[in-house]
């Protein structure tokens, strides 16, 4: 379930080329009596208990009773499940629901994606002072504890904010915004208080976004998109501390 | 975007009834060219922000010139867009994805459901215990800061415990496995390090798990719900202290 990656350390002004400890991120493609029903991004342990529960929570399976075969294919990432009673295909559909991702496998995007060329750089003072503002700005997250928070930014300030429940829904509406109010995202950095999975990660390419900074970690999958796609991701932003995993060269020591 | 909302807090030995501040849960309907999308689950802020990024996120918008039209309808729940050079359905579809809940309004499956009427208790002392177990199993957690974890637990100890990269993976995974071993979870409790959100309270509901405790905030849509189907809801448990927001009844104190 972990994976140890070269990482760069920034502790005040002394700086370290060392490794760290990150969450493996494994895409997991659910299949109900052959029908594709969900892309799961999850940790690569207990794949079949994970895709029964997601088909329990979902009322796709009420019992252990219904299952008449589950089959785990490590190698493609694929759990199927065969039930008594089988589903048609309009009602499965019907559901929509269920995955928080595109449903895309990040490493056939990635590779489809032309790299982010962008030359900016920033300072870890600047990042500093950036994240200072940012946790100012959390304001709904000071009051609840209960809420994700997002912001678009050049490396002077913040240019757009937004606090969700739910992390991806806090990065959504700083694109939105910047869709509708025509504000470019390409050359500016992405804040967030969230981990930094690969959907996350994918979210922020979308956007040609150069650098993300993080308050919390980042899983395997992410660091791998950052390094592939030309991203600068820095993690565990706390006090005069970052780690900085992927694209170390955007950061001017 | 909060809500302030009575609990019992417990502090070591005192209880007193009071106020606590929580962040709002909103049902959003996506519909793209009368097409309904996804139901995200989000703060009641900035829809056509959230709607926007969404969809740019899923490369179904790639520039504002695509939008012909947005609205918004708050008391249904609904953002419109329309969108020139409309996606057809089956494409559409077959992106699947796309969000993390089934769909379905937390609402209408309240009241739907019967409540859960467990008449089990748990003391504070126990409640302590617990989550001093669960913060020792939390191992990849403890290497990483980039996972969840989740256990089913009966008042002495933990039986299932799982950790994942998604917070609803790590409760999937737990329910998957009591269902294939037959593990029963009804007059059992819920241990989670996430916050617990409509979504959360809804897979523990279809448990009939009577007791959720996190050490984390829940949302005013969780709370609701956990009062609405008889749940007993405790968050921020930490060092001697705790929240209970719903069902009280079962924390013999």
């Amino acid at each position: 379930m972990i994976e140890n990656i070269p990482i760069l350390r920034l502790a005040g002004e002394t700086k370290n080329n060392t490794e760290d400890v990150v969450a493996k991120e494994f895409p997991l493609h659910v299949i109900l009596n052959n029908q594709e029903l969900a892309t799961l991004f999850c940790s690569p342990t207990n794949l079949e208990y994970l895709a029964l529960g997601f088909l329990f929570s979902q009322e796709l399976v009420k019992s252990k009773e219904e299952i008449r075969k589950i089959t785990i294919d490590e190698y493609k990432g694929e759990v199927k499940v065969a039930t008594d009673g089988a589903k048609d295909s309009a009602e499965l559909l019907s559901r929509r629901a269920i995955t928080s991702s595109s449903g895309e496998l990040p490493h056939s995007v990635a590779s489809n994606r032309k790299n982010i060329e962008s030359k900016m750089q920033i300072s870890p003072s600047e990042i500093f002072a950036l994240t200072k503002e940012f946790q100012h700005r959390c304001e709904v997250y000071k009051a609840t504890g209960g809420t994700h928070g997002a912001a678009l930014c050049n490396t002077k300030g913040i240019l757009v904010f937004s606090e969700d429940i739910g992390r991806h829904n806090a990065i959504d509406k700083v694109f939105g915004e910047c869709l509708l109010k025509d504000i470019p995202t390409d050359d500016h950095i992405i804040v967030t208080s969230a981990r930094v999975s690969s959907e996350i990660l994918l979210k922020v390419a979308k956007g040609n976004v150069p650098i993300i900074i993080s308050k919390s970690a980042p899983t395997e999958l992410g660091v791998k998109l950052a390094d592939d796609l030309g991203i600068t991701l820095i993690g565990f932003v706390r006090g005069r501390r970052m780690n900085i995993y992927a694209n170390s060269w955007r950061v001017a020591i």
